[in-house]
């Protein structure tokens, strides 16, 4: 059983702090085993990635603001362990991703595009990282970001 | 702790009776100490707000839209504590929002508009209603619908 | 208490077996009493199901594709259990269903098309298939697919 930090440092990953919501909500809810995390937008430098898929964005520009969005997740993900003390080596099982991405009527690689987040999920955590997921793509998305994801994962009983 | 009813009172909102889903589903569902709301459209006098956000509303109209939606997924949750011989006074959380906003591709405030109904429960439940939250734009709602949005919360065990 | 699988038999349905994913997640996660179906795009005979309601597509087809969806998640959901040692006789309750239509801007009859999949839930589980839902109009999705539709159920304790 691999050390989640030991495989994030092996991937080359500082986790970021948890972000401050646009508006009216919190990052992440524990409640008993589970743990919802909000949906995070895209954000390079501290930046909304701003963009739409099928306009002015490729599906490997896309994959990598996925990525990127991950590394948020995870961020947040650790402090939502932290805040009941546990860490991420306490996460049982990543459950599920919904990952929305701005499209135009014409684009349909939501799937390849939301990679970016399952693949490092799935570097990160190994078989435990292995989810149910829903991609797919919207009209827009708040401040114009190009990806938004939200994740449920389960903390070990 | 404030009792949730003398709170709903004090803001002078009225609970709605349950609406009759538009389709073959329920309105909620109770399952252990979860409880989930189906996706609520918003409503005005029993009649369908329809419009789209960036064509023919403003995000203040749209706030208030998804306050009036708060207001009926609190007229369902209340009915949902009842089914189980609970009250609002025994939710020990609003878990998670998820809010869908009618919007063209130009338009970004779907977190603006989505505060209407998350200042609403911030409210009412205090501590207990900060929540996960995810807010997008979709390309149209059941209806024509400006506002869509479904909201999952959890008993005291 | 009727059987499940006689009653998939009445209705003339065999369950398909579990579809490859077309990415890196997994078709379902059973996580304690609780199961997660992944997004599940409309295909006809192996083939994705391509189309827009609104554009190329009229309600009753898309109601048809719902269906189809359904039958689909209803093998999966068959596969989910078989792999904790259950079958479709020890699901407790359909919890919720997200159904996602791919939609113009002026189309507003993602619940009708919905009933495909919920009418179909209904007919097969009776009381245990009483969902909550959300549904609404996606711009477009993986691979074209007209509709996706995902679900969570929950197991006996």
């Amino acid at each position: 059983m691999n050390n989640v930090y030991t495989q994030l440092q092996a991937l080359g990953i500082d986790l970021p702090p948890v972000a401050t919501p646009a508006a009216a909500y919190v990052p992440f809810v524990v409640q008993g085993s589970w743990i919802y995390l909000s949906g995070h937008i895209a954000k390079k430098d501290g930046q909304v990635l701003s963009g739409q898929l099928g306009l002015n964005m490729t599906t490997t520009q896309g994959h990598e603001a996925a990525k990127l969005v991950a590394i948020d997740l995870l961020g947040t993900l650790h402090a939502a362990c932290l805040s009941v003390g546990k860490d991420l080596n306490d996460i049982d099982k990543i459950v599920k991703v919904m990952s929305l991405v701005s499209s135009t009527a014409h684009y349909t690689e939501q799937h390849l595009v939301t990679n970016g987040c399952s693949e490092l999920i799935g570097a990160v955590f190994g078989a435990k990282g292995q989810h149910a997921r829903s991609a797919f793509g919207v009209v827009q998305l708040p401040l114009g970001a190009c990806v938004e994801i939200e994740l449920v994962a389960a903390l070990q009983a």
